[in-house]
């Protein structure tokens, strides 16, 4: 595909997917015009002074007039309002997206405020790390990760395809598929783990017969591993959680049963069914690093990382 | 503390930690002769390509004769075993430590071995990471963690402190518990965290909705997290739960009712005891941080060495 170009972009919200895309918009030389819309002044303040952008607007309306592509990173929950602001302002043609982690949702949220002859394509781009706000974000945070659109049936396949070529400017592999299935593939992958990261972290700082300063000190046996997912965004998560609970529930039950086998395997001293369980699992994440989803070094690297610095 | 020297050191074992251990051993030059037994004729060669150490043996008994300090780096289940195999050679006046992740049940199974006028001090170096072998091995595996030791009462303070300058020359910090107490503390720290990761990396393997190739397509997105734990040794973990099973069914019995929790609240949609919950969590990741047992980095410090590799 070759590099796509818009005049001008609107970015709905500067935290960490979108001070991400300025930057890697700005990089690639994807548009003539950035425009930076948050309801914070802090927020927006911030944006500026990392010079992120080429205008800046606390009205989102504002920042969406006249442009060709309308990028929406907001926690999933406020979608539906974003929606109703910018579409008076929305220019037609244009094409409007959003990076949510939920996607039925946010579609139910945000297409009937959607105006005829705007194009309204959902996105979800697999990337992220623990951080918030505009000094969070990097240029290189999409390469080599996948972002997934969940258009809507019947939408202008020209309109799909700019968004495709600008997702693999930024550097993304692409991939589409139906809302729905979006949001169970999600939930094993992404809601699930944060979930019980945060449930055992909370189960860490809660005992009465270890000391959280014991928990602190002795957690590179494992337990900080879990810690990274559970500093995230609460806000985000809160949405995530409330946006996307069917699907959430299911893997939830799924989870459960297992831990119960496995459970009743250590209860029982059976050691052949933990060895089988623990064994299998191994292949997962060799899987992972030869698909380039993940740093082949031991420890995510952080030797690597601490023997550097 | 001054630097010890021990004129021989058997290492019984030679994985990752073993490994490890002769690698800083070495380089600390904190013995004249370091002794290296392993069961396998292939790890021995292994650990001798590597170089090791200064004489290898395939039967531990060898390895110990005239060892003034002994370090069984073996699974916790073989402990027995090879304390009841070494006893005949020991040294009068030897220190006898392990490293395994559980204590009490080491305890039982090796003390009862060992003869009069030997000490025998059990320990864990709380260091490690998800690769196993010889090759696995670096020296500078233990620097800035903790090292706890659990000797039983009565045991000379002299040899105690002996051991522990020596954990502090590999660059260990040091810590003294009960074996109990450690058992529990490492049940939440280390047990609970290595079984979550394995019983979620098991489910999202057997989904039938959700295809293997999606699951590692998208697992920048929080799984992947799960898969480095997951993809630890077999052995050594099938050992770990059944030699801790009370201390880890306890936290276990405490992870599912917090999660049972958890699903009800994403059940009935209850935003704010989320909220909470999520923002409580994040506080945590801080800590460690600031204890010096984390890199400061987002993602692990994953992006930092990809950008510089
Ligand atoms: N973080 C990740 O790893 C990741 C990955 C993929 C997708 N996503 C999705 O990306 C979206 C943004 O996440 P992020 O990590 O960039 O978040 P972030 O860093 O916390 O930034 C959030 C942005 O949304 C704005 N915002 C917050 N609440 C709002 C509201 N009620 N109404 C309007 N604007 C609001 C914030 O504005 P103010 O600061 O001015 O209040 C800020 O500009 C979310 O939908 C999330 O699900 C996140
Ligand atoms: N890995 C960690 O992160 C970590 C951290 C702290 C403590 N520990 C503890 O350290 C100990 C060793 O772990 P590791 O990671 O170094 O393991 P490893 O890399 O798998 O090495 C295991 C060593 O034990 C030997 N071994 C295995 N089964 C044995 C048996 N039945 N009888 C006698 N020797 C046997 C192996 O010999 P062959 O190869 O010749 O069979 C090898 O030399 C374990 O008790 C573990 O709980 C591990």
């Amino acid at each position: 595909m070759t590099k796509p170009h818009f005049e001008k972009i609107a970015l709905v919200g500067i935290g960490l997917i979108g001070s991400s895309l300025a930057r890697v918009i700005r990089r690639e030389k994807l548009t003539s015009h950035i425009a930076i819309a948050t309801r914070s002044q802090a927020t927006l303040d911030e944006a500026r002074a990392l010079d992120l952008g080429d205008s800046y607007a606390d009205d989102a309306t504002t920042a969406v007039r006249d442009a060709d592509l309308v990028i929406v990173s907001v926690p999933v929950g406020s979608s539906g309002t974003v929606a109703e602001q910018i579409a008076p302002a929305l220019k037609p043609g244009a094409i409007v997206t959003d990076v949510g982690s939920t996607k039925a949702s946010v579609i139910a949220q945000m297409a009937p405020h959607m105006p005829e002859g705007v194009h309204f394509i959902p996105g979800h781009p697999i990337a992220g790390t623990e951080k918030s706000g505009p000094a969070a974000g990097f240029a290189d945070l999409f390469q080599g990760r996948w972002c997934i659109l969940t258009p809507l049936p019947g939408t202008d396949a020209d309109a799909i395809n700019r968004l495709g070529a600008f997702w693999e400017a930024c550097g993304s592999r692409l991939d589409t598929m139906d809302a729905n299935h979006h949001d169970k593939v999600l939930a094993i992958v992404s809601h699930l783990p944060h979930i019980i990261a945060y449930n055992i972290v909370g189960t860490a700082d809660d005992l009465e017969t270890v000391t959280q300063s014991e928990v602190i000190k002795y957690s590179a046996s494992g337990f900080r591993d879990f810690t990274r997912l559970a500093a995230s965004d609460p806000t985000m998560w809160r949405d995530v959680c409330l946006h996307n609970k069917d699907a959430i529930l299911e893997m939830l039950a799924r989870f459960s049963e297992d831990l119960s086998s496995l459970q009743r395997a250590i209860r029982w001293g059976d050691g052949d069914k933990l060895f089988e369980l623990f064994s299998h699992t191994r292949a997962v994440r060799r899987s992972i690093i030869e698909a380039g989803q993940e740093v082949d070094l031991p420890d995510f690297g952080r030797q690597a990382v601490a023997s550097k610095t």
